[in-house]
């Protein structure tokens, strides 16, 4: 079979990197068609000269992704990347009926397979500043494979039996003294619910709490996904304006409400962190309206300059914060583990739900990491992944003051893991640069396409680029802003 | 601290098990309070005269299921088995309105904690007939401990992004090659999402399917999870009887629905096998209607006396069927990892609301299971259950004629990891038979007890019980029933 590779010679694009984009940018493309044989590893690894483990993990990337899959002793396919799409007309049964009629399609979601996770990543992008996941090193391995062969040894009968739906118990205790430590939270083992990440965390909520024609105040702009999942099971969204001090408290209407969506610690997708003097007033207004506040803590754990605010839910007397948390952004987005800190009342109901929904996670990854956290290795790894994301936070604001100087407004750079980048209108606008990045082999996307929802845009909104960092090595990031520089020039 | 524990001297129950059943107990009954320390797992074993690992490994359990927890250093102890009830009163706010208004708890479910996935268990019971979990070995260790680790040393990318929501290509495709040998289904890669479970499976079509109002089809008797779970989307049940075989589809009334939702190869709780007559009528009626048939084929992998009925599924020509399966049998409830098979149209939505709801399951597991499908363990596995679980079965339908003789009519034998007993009403309705036994030391319990759902109880269901036997080794099945036959007398 031809196969051409040609591998890039920027040095710092990992080897391994390089061979899954251009094999995925191929199957994309459509110039390898599903049901093609890729090469063996050993005959590619011989053909371009690299080690054979370096397309191995190439490889095993593009299965994980679903590009390609093994099957036995016959190598590696091309999978077909999406189901053909469903016959618009409707089938007819039997007995002369339309199959799935209109009704019973209400509720089938609207959205593209796996969009509201994804952001549209081009293939062709070396540099690629998507918002979306942790540092390619994630959870140590090393400490992994070990806690993961402690815990096996041991924890037979937990693989035969349901464990508690809100999750291992002492998974639940090191939440408990990591929030305290962390985010000043005190809270107790039984208010933690374990769940898959943040977003089941508000599916859960939308359970409980939702209705058809139930109220929630988000922020605007904020994460599609969240607003999606939230409309999806009926709720009606009442969009508040957010500034440079976050979530703007007082415009919330004095409507009753099912709760308020928030992001305090990092707002998504303003990078705006809420000022003390409103999380106060947050918890002010949302006892007016009789409203929870769901504090959507995702990325909390990143902050460069100065140590975080003190989280809403610390600041609670009221038994009215329900905290989001997640592992995804320290330890991987494949872990799928995050927790719920519930008032009292809630527990029983999410406990339930989680538990005819899903069940409880699975036993082996919480005892793992709730080891990690108790041994005091979470933290180290959290301080680790700080100083990693603050270096390439520092090499990203640097490398765009000095392309663009005054001409670029960074917001957001306080914490998280991406800017927010607003370029002065005589750069052309966020669609232009972007198209012309992308020319140059560099992803970067403007609020929309990076998953922002907007009711009413921002100022500035058209010409604001969202920058994600944490994936990017130092020398990528100068580079890829080297390049945009070269292509977005005052007109 | 005194602390008495007598260990039982029926040598076939373990040690383990009966340390942890005596602890439980004992906290269930509030002699042992929230807060106590427990002895160490030393001065335990000194005490009672065992080994230290038989008693780490009975802690083990009571942490897994939530009764104690270890502090760092100090010690296991008592954790309060349920949240405080919340306050009755609505709390005031500062604004004077109330919190929580009465419609924004409108969708908190009504059920007790956790209480649709435990049959109540009495601790006090030596010998328990509870229809729950898989045999105590399950998931063969050695073999899991080993494709874990060769997983781990190849895996690092995939901790760090998602993973396609439908699930790890190489276990769908396990599955599918499983699915045709063993269930005659002939699907593809695509059309298998993998899930949490069964009970996921039928979380998401409620999510893309369903809506306020949807009516769907179920079984009379049904598991109440299910029934609870469609009712909690806003469906409306019609409820359709069963017999000695299955579903009685001609009672299907000539009304639209979302879907009918079916057990066919082992009914819960009738242990009723849909015929092969009417797995083909099913199909008919559902196309006369407009619905989808949901097959959860949670048991299917037990059959003891002849070769399983090809799956619906398998005769399926129109694109109807949904297919749920479930590894929990099998591998324990512990592992969290299901599987649908579905219709075309059905695979982009179900995928989105997987991804937006949990996202995909960790890829830990569903990489380890497809290796160990995929080399044939699975199916070795499965064929040692099948005799282990028929060698039970045999037991307790010999012991069940022998204690009852004409008196006890069995069903629902030939496969499952349950059989339903009707005694003569000359025993006593199920509820006296229950009591009598649990004074003995025996759970046993009645049709409602074991979470069935009746809306029309069929006939002689007062007198009819649920007896569970993957759990329990012969002789223990053996003597439970004899003391069961010693107070279920003729009066």
């Amino acid at each position: 079979m031809m196969f051409n590779l040609i591998l890039s010679d920027v040095p710092e694009l990992k080897l391994q990197e390089q061979i899954y984009q251009r094999i995925r940018s191929a199957i994309l493309s459509g110039s390898l068609k599903p049901g093609t044989r890729l090469p063996s590893s050993r005959a590619l690894a011989d053909q371009i000269g690299v080690a054979r483990n370096t397309v191995i993990l190439a490889y095993d990337l593009l299965q994980s992704e679903g590009y390609v899959s093994t099957r036995r002793g016959a190598g590696c396919f091309v999978v077909p990347l999406n189901p053909e799409p469903a016959s618009s007309v409707p089938k007819q049964a039997a007995g002369g009926a339309a199959i799935m009629p209109q009704r019973s399609r209400r509720r089938v979601p609207s959205i593209p397979f796996a969009a509201p996770m994804q952001v549209p990543v081009n293939a062709a992008h070396d540099i690629d500043f998507a918002y979306a996941g942790s540092d390619r090193g994630g959870f140590p391995l090393s400490a992994r494979r070990r806690l993961t062969m402690e815990k096996l040894s041991r924890g037979a009968t937990h693989f035969q039996r349901h464990g508690n739906p809100a999750g291992d118990p002492d998974l639940r205790s090191s939440i408990v003294d990591h929030l305290a430590s962390a985010r000043g939270i005190q809270t107790s083992v039984n208010s933690v619910v374990i769940t898959a990440g943040s977003r089941e965390g508000l599916s859960l909520l939308a359970r409980v709490l939702l209705y058809p024609g139930a109220t929630v105040i988000v922020e605007d702009p904020c994460h599609r996904t969240a607003a999606f999942l939230l409309e999806s099971a009926g709720a009606r969204l009442i969009p508040v304006p957010v500034d440079t001090a976050g979530l703007m408290v007082d415009r919330i209407p004095q409507h009753e409400a099912a709760f308020i969506h928030t992001m305090p610690s990092h707002q998504f997708p303003t990078g705006a962190t809420l000022s003390r003097g409103r999380r106060a007033a947050l918890l002010r207004r949302a006892a007016e309206i009789g409203a929870y506040v769901v504090e959507n803590d995702y990325d909390c754990d990143f902050r460069y300059d100065e140590p975080p605010l003190a989280a809403v839910a610390s600041l609670d007397r009221d038994d009215r914060v329900i905290h989001l948390g997640s592992f995804s952004r320290a330890l991987g987005d494949g872990l799928r583990l995050g927790f719920m800190v519930l008032p009292e009342e809630l527990i029983e109901p999410v406990s339930a739900a989680k538990s005819f929904t899903t069940g409880e996670q699975t036993w082996l990854d919480q005892a793992v990491v709730a080891e990690f956290i108790r041994t005091g290795a979470y933290a180290r790894h959290l301080r680790r992944l700080r100083q990693i994301y603050r270096e390439r936070r520092d090499t990203l604001v640097q490398a765009l003051a000095s392309a663009f100087g005054s001409a670029a407004v960074i917001a957001g750079a306080g914490g998280g893991m991406h800017v927010i980048c607003q370029l002065a209108e005589s750069l052309g606008s966020a669609k232009d640069v972007t198209e012309a990045a992308s020319a140059k082999g560099v992803g970067i996307y403007g609020l929309t396409a990076a998953s922002a929802r907007m009711v009413v845009p921002p100022p500035g909104a058209a010409q604001t680029l969202l920058l994600g960092y944490a994936n990017l090595e130092p020398n990528e990031i100068a580079e890829g802003i080297a390049r945009l520089g070269s292509v977005a020039r005052p007109r």
